[in-house]
């Protein structure tokens, strides 16, 4: 057991840091600059040129797809105990990632067509994504049902000869807002009939197919996420060819299982590194401020948030780490429970740390002049996206349950002192 | 004690449910259609149609400055405890009380100007407000210092002959975005050098006086909340006659104690009508969405929030009562303990009840879908917007010492049990 | 609507006040140390003498049997609104209710006789209790099965001849400790067959009938509450004339949900006076010592919690008083949702409010030299007696989410404002 | 980086898994028998047999003495790091510790002793305590002011010839109940004119020396934790030789602070065992007790509880055996805010898991038949023991602050984005 990065790590995130203190930080007022510029001109759908400008740079320095484990087109690849806590430096600022081409749902996407994709849909649309070119969506969330329950999906893939047609209703399509996005990754359900793991399929759309309508942009407390953002959409007789289909009719729920699990702990990653920031940003604050003649950070109510925030980014940081490091040993199956807990943990660990912060810098931390209230909204939302934490809470005591009924006896019985008199 | 309206209170709370029938929710797609309209044209800043439309059926109905106190230009007023349950339900709607001409910061400009305004200064502004004709901010927030402690303020109304020049940088003008928007009450200091309390005064400041400059509107979240809006405001040798002081130099800490009562209840009269709307939503939507075979009304993790939900509003109403109750009967100083009570209370309360709301809806919880994410934000401002939780519950704090001094010898040593053997 | 207490009750507040600064305050050392004394000597089951001595001058004043509603027995019975404040003040020190005769479970199973008893039960029963002369306990709960659920109930009551024959465990017997404990009203099934709620009937039990086995006392964290006492009770072969049967078999459920009312919301008031008192502690404590160069009472963070305690115990009042006027005037079926929201919020607020209070006592706040421990053990054990928090909460929700279902169509629908265009 | 414990420790786990379950789980139901059995004959202050019997059978597996690191006494010595999951397992029977001579405060005098001691100190005292023949006490804890200030201290430890005298009120001396304690460390001031971290020494007192009066045990919500117990002292010039100084006059607070942070670990480690099993007992109750129709650990209210459950106890796990390494490897002095971090947070979690485990008992959860009563009361003292929260959120508060100050600028300004316009 030893709770230190390793050297190759800790020279990684050196050399983050490096980049950070170049190339993102100081980007930080143009990249909104040129937003709101985007904006005012009516185009607020357009990739901001700061990250094309930084790619170039990041992949230089090596920091490019490192969310990719080791494998065929990743020989170096990293693990996910050591992607961790650079994941965790990058989403310090929220449009970093994608600088190193390590941002969602193109990571997920990325990984699912790695794993499952054949030669022939890789060289189309794995390789260009690799290369940053092109974008991804995961068209998997439906308005009109809880789409947790993968049983509830309603969008439909038929068979059709040597194609298969497409009809449904997607929301919450993260990314598809953006010019570059070319790929379309559809969760539907090829045989409502079969059993409830074997009715989904996943297949791999074109983003501008016919039958494509891209209804809306949907707003997050109010942010729009222009250029990546967060789309309705419908599929209206969608054909695309057979081949297109991912591993085969009915294992769409098997490749979900494999996907979801990198996905989740990327974000917690980020949103460690979120969390962290709020943290400085709140100190900073507290530190400057003066009412009623001290500085707010003397005021021991903030000594008791700003401890308290320090523990709860540690013990998130930690568990976060140790579901990294069962993914690598164990596989993303058996370490379920591990994954359930940090996506648990990670969004409410920063919805608290973030509102704190907020409440530090007054009317300033609700406005534009901090990244606070994105940052609020991006961790209020993840514990929504990508299964609530209802899901993940009942997934996790269900292992608890499981196990307690295995044990030997009833614990329960075994530690009772009631005495033999009574019954 | 009685926990019932009184007969009139029962009789306009269902005259005025029945308007909200006919003529308020039944327009609530047709309010968001036209600001979309608006602010796709490019005219975000234009007032809602629907607004102006039902305004003379609300005043002819007899809905119409409801919140003014019994007085001179109000001899019917209500009092605040039967105003209580009437601004409740305005708050269901977040653009419903300005249909009443019951809106923020209106009402409590209003109030000010018949208050402590002169004659001339009531014709002038008091009546085309209480008319609805023109609309007014007030500046008292400033952006480099917190602005809670009266002391900080920077913004410096100055005596030049006939005139006072204003110096100053607001932020968080509240209203100032709206084009109808024609008077800022400001504070400031003309005397830096007098005790703290008698620093401040306020001055009446024509909204298109020259020095007078609109930087920018802040957002909230990602709400701008056009055509409202929250302004940043610079002040640059604003002139204006001598008349145009509000009841004295130095008296600005005193109009601030005695507007900011009757404000703060009515936010939170607002905030209980917006949970109990949340709270509907949140029922609505649980017993309708089915996931792993049982809509998700049915698991228990839903009747504890339900019934939390319930328990809190109930008390948070019954404490806004009581303090409206007060505010009647005591006056605002002497209520201020109440006041800080409930300024504490209904902001957290509506929070909580919200996001639950949110987690039950998913995805469309945080979206434009229902007005759950604006609520949310609704709330969280009001933690920070009329002074911080931290400030309000010093006040309640300092109270409570006091009467714990106060008392009788000293409850600790009264109360304590340990054996005179020991000491 | 009216807040304020009626001029009767404020001179029975202020009279009640005169007499706990006379009799109550001073004797609480006397009353431990008469309980040491009892224990030391090997007696701990004795009643305590201070309680004996006080109770023919509280009777004399006129506070006896306060609990009482207005019946033939007590014709200048107080409503529940009315006696409400003063429960809440005799719940500032454990052992006072009794010196009124205003106890549990005594108040409840006076209650019970005088509703459901024949004037041959009352003879008996109701008046040696009304005088103070003897002590009742209620057996209900079971220690094999969840005890809310009424169905769950496992001990029998058998016909047999002119007799009735009960075979049971019970357990929680509170009040079954006092030797002068005569009378147990038992819960059992009569027809296990019949519907789950006409299967339950109450039957009157000499506490000294054959067959009646005491096993123990229970402790609740330590505490034996002796004299009073937590029984576990055997009940083997026990016999008793059919006349002592409660109003008939099968009417035992309808009997709990009458009697439980006034039960649940006289813990509530009195849990309101613990908090009051626990809070008055807490204060004087801040006030006194010096940590870090000041007293801690001038930290920040003991703001934050007096501040708080100070709402959540006014909010606790409100919800209590307005649930004891719903019982007065609609009934204590029709108020069950009040009763059981107050049921749910008052001990966890006394909980809250006593474990900031203990925290600020440092290690004298878990020690005797304080009434703290023994504050949090009885808001903490009543979030489990007279029904779990889980089973009120459920209660609570069901009726919103009724009321939901009956609401003019759907509010979720309603309310939504999706574009047409999408589903 | 490595979640995983090194074989040896995997290895002395199972060894240790085995000993419980031969010799530690078997005897719980004894063990209370004998405490019963010797309190029922009025001796309750008297060591228990199971342990006398259970020692050298542990000795004899190796399992002794575990808790000292390395060093000339403890040649094969475990590091924190290795002894944590050890001691978490003591931890889940709460007189299991001493069965391994591991138990409070005996672990962190001879840690004391070991350190700071001079040879002859160490043969008098350090050496039967290493044996399990003698306990001893620690007494810095006065019931006058708050201890947790160590300038606060008002005892006084006086040269006088070649003696020191001592007059002093401490309470809260653990483990002074057992007749076997034949060692105080007693901290006093020796210069209270010093500067306020050199006013403080330690001195080794014999438990019978002349001066010394035992007042009476403390209660700890209603327990005495006999025969441990908590005891009331009055030293009254109580007269040592010189030579009991320990280290030296004005080094108490030094002492002090190498001390505080092994005990402080420990405490922790045994809240996490302690813990688990209360989470152990709260699944095999839910899974075994039915309400309406379904076991209750089939409702979800029960999912969030467990869930929750687990997440916190692994956080605490992981960030107490990070604070351990930390300490092996950086020091006391340097692991300071880690040793802070884990002393807020372990407390806290059992706290509430408990909590949960005891509310998913019913009234058995707060009785003598389940321990959690108990390990609720062990939780919420150490809130307070060894230092209130309020003091370690300060200490990480400080050192968050500091780093904040540190920082190359301001991250406030360098991150804030308000427009260069407004200022």
């Amino acid at each position: 057991m030893d709770f230190n990065y390793s050297p190759r790590v800790q020279a990684m995130l050196r050399d983050l840091g490096d980049f950070f203190d170049a190339h993102i930080t100081p980007n930080e007022a143009r990249y909104r600059a040129e937003a709101d510029k985007a904006r005012a001109a009516g185009k607020p759908w357009t990739p901001n040129p700061v990250i094309e400008e930084l790619k170039p740079l990041a992949r230089e320095r090596g920091f490019w797809n490192l969310f990719l484990p080791r494998s065929e087109r990743a020989p170096e690849g990293l693990s996910n105990l050591e992607y961790a806590p650079l994941c965790e430096v990058m989403g310090r600022v929220p449009w970093a990632p994608e600088v190193f081409n390590c941002s969602a749902p193109d990571t997920g996407n990325m990984e699912t067509l790695e794993r499952y994709g054949t030669e022939e849909q890789k060289a189309r649309w794995l390789d260009p994504l690799l290369d940053g070119r092109i974008r991804s969506a995961f068209l998997m969330t439906e308005p009109d049902v809880a789409s947790s329950d993968a049983t509830n999906i309603q969008c439909s893939i038929r068979r059709d000869g040597e194609d298969y047609v497409i009809d449904g209703h997607k929301w919450w399509s993260s990314g598809a807002g953006d010019p570059r996005c070319e790929l379309f990754i559809v969760m539907g359900k090829t045989d409502p009939n079969a059993d409830v793991h074997h009715q989904q399929s996943m297949i791999l759309v074109p983003a501008n197919a016919p039958g494509i309508r891209v209804i809306r942009p949907l707003t997050v407390f109010g942010y729009d996420e222009a250029p990546h953002g967060h789309m309705d959409i419908a599929l209206e007789g969608v054909r695309v060819p057979a081949s297109n289909l991912l591993l085969g009719e009915g294992r769409g729920f098997e490749i979900a299982q494999g996907r979801l699990g990198p996905g989740r702990i990327h974000h917690c990653m980020r949103l460690i590194g979120l969390a962290e920031r709020a943290l400085e940003l709140m100190c900073a604050r507290v530190r400057t401020r003066v009412a009623f003649g001290r500085p707010i950070g003397e005021y021991s109510v903030w000594h008791e948030r700003i401890a308290e925030s320090r523990c709860l980014i540690e013990q998130a940081r930690l568990l976060t780490l140790k579901a990294a490091q069962a993914m690598d040993t164990v596989g993303n199956k058996v370490a379920r429970r591990e994954i359930a807990m940090i996506k648990v943990v990670a969004p409410k660990m920063a919805q608290q740390v973030v509102d704190w912060a907020i409440q530090a810098h007054g009317g300033a931390g609700v406005s534009e002049d901090f990244p606070l209230a994105q940052f609020y909204v991006a961790a209020r939302s993840l514990r929504l996206a990508d299964g609530p934490d209802e899901v993940h809470n009942t997934t996790i005591a269900k292992l608890e349950l499981k196990r307690s009924a295995q044990a030997d006896g009833d614990a329960g019985s075994r530690t009772a002192r009631r005495p033999a008199d009574k019954s």
